[in-house]
């Protein structure tokens, strides 16, 4: 059977990210779960000058890999209680390579309440998108407390609650790649 | 092939609503679609004194339906940017019988934003519902200009916009019934 | 000088609710406070059966307890991502009474996260209403280690904690009352 | 009597952007106004390639600019339901010089909802900054039916809503100006 492409994104380039620790370790333990493809992205691999999908604002590696992927699974810091600017930036440069594909949320900061902001204002964005939000979230609080400056990991319950993320963003993955390919629908090609 | 359940709710029992005319009409248009069978609601069908789902603030009506159902319609009047409260007691009401079960959105307004604010508050409740919200959602703003006082529609190209939202609703309850049908998860008991 | 009032509100009536316990311990350091004056309120002391502001759905005595207010202090549990209903019927059956006086949050949650994602839905909804929201929260995650059953509270940082957000919320209350009293609005009648 | 300084923000640089017929008018029409002072800023006016108040990511002109600011005016397309990612990189790289000052919010949109979701979003970040959120929106729906390519207005009725929006921004300009100066704070220095 075919692996399940997930792509991993981000959610900043801030030199001084610590998110990266996070994204890390969640591709690290993707690539351990059987069925699934892992690619880890960040927003610099991509040349998005501005906001929006006009040509001049697409970079067609970003197109390509969210046209191939499956499943998303966003890291995203939270600053001011919002998303990062180049997060959203990111995501509003493709327009249908979302549609009917789920997403699932990391939420980082240096403060005690995991992101959980940000990830909520994301929500709405991505429905929009036409993606579907899971609902099995991972909150990094205090993130500077949970990895060291290397990026290894300082408390192993994380390992359980990504693989528990990584469980329902599976589960969702396939039931609407099952949609997809054998349910018509203007938003896709049938297969 | 067993029809799929749809529960449509109306979101307030404020008596001088309009927004039941909107339920009815998205009832009485889904009772003509082919596969489907519709079931409207109203908050006042339901005895919910308080806040949360304790057992003193559960009606075993609305736990039947909503485990019965295989998908939702909300209508929601918009209140100071927000749902109305009388929604949000109903909603929470339940706890489990919503998790992988699609959801579709009417918002209502009286005035010209047609309630999409209300809709963005519901879309972070209902995920974490564990409902997945669809993206084409129906908007009435001046609902006072679109029904008449007994509730006849006074626009028509409101019945192709609602089709065009079940027709989405009805794509994401099929995938998603075949989820639950077919793959394993610890929210609902395999069949 | 005229002391300020502040009326507390307390978010849901839910007879299991332990955000009683922050409110009651708000309303308590409040009355310790020089130049204020503390009401607390709760849901079930109105009748409020349906939403909006329709003259059946207003209770006087709310209506007067808004007008006579200088600031607001709305404690709110969070339910399912969201705000109570309970607390929504409460603050929609008002419209004029709210408008430029300032607002304070304490969140409550059973878990992790201190009703953090409560108080961002309030905050669009009060900026409706007229009120300037503060920035000073204070949260309570895991509410029931934080009091005992009677309502003592177990860790006495939160004292600081209230005090700062009361400072926050009385600076604000007098710049927009030097506003009421001195810069002509159509939203008030001048002094 | 010192004019009360208002920086007005377009909130996108995107080369195809219509917001700035928005801008330029909102500028335009401040001018005229007594007792203020317009300055108009756009996101390439200013070097902040990464997100967060970094000193790798500060701009001394918007750090000058926002120091001097006693109020925002801010012009926001909707892209998916959310604020420009861009916007939020500007705004997010300044973080004192928000404290105690009024914001009003345009919110422009090619659709029919006018931007109100882009604006919903920020109200929430903009109260972490320690601003004010005003309550008297104006939103341009439709945007390309409401100026021509040169700019122009085509609907005059936005004059006032304007002006109605500028009103309501100086009331909170002066009162929080009054409590910068007369109150003691930890965020500001007293006068």
């Amino acid at each position: 059977m075919t692996k399940l492409k997930i792509l991993v994104i981000e959610g900043t380039a801030r030199p001084k990210r610590r998110s990266i620790h996070a994204a890390k370790l969640i591709e690290k333990i993707g690539k351990d779960i059987e069925g699934i493809e892992i690619t880890l992205v960040c927003p610099e691999d991509f040349n998005l000058p501005f906001d929006g999908n006009d040509d001049e604002n697409k970079d067609p590696k970003y197109t390509k890999l969210t046209a191939d992927a499956d499943a998303f699974f966003i890291v995203t810091p939270e600053y001011n209680h919002g998303y990062p600017g180049t997060l959203k930036r990111l995501l509003d440069s493709e327009l249908k390579n979302y549609i009917h594909k789920p997403v699932a949320f990391a939420g980082v900061s240096d403060g005690l309440w995991g992101g959980v902001r940000a990830i909520e204002g994301l929500v709405d964005c991505v429905r929009e998108m036409g993606m579907v939000a899971t609902f099995t979230d991972v909150q990094f609080p205090r993130i500077q407390d949970l990895f060291d400056e290397k990026g290894n990991l300082l408390d192993e319950k994380y390992i359980k609650r990504i693989e528990r993320t990584y469980t329902e963003l599976i589960w969702m993955a396939k039931a609407l790649k099952h949609g997809r390919e054998n349910f018509e629908s203007k938003y896709h090609e049938p297969k």
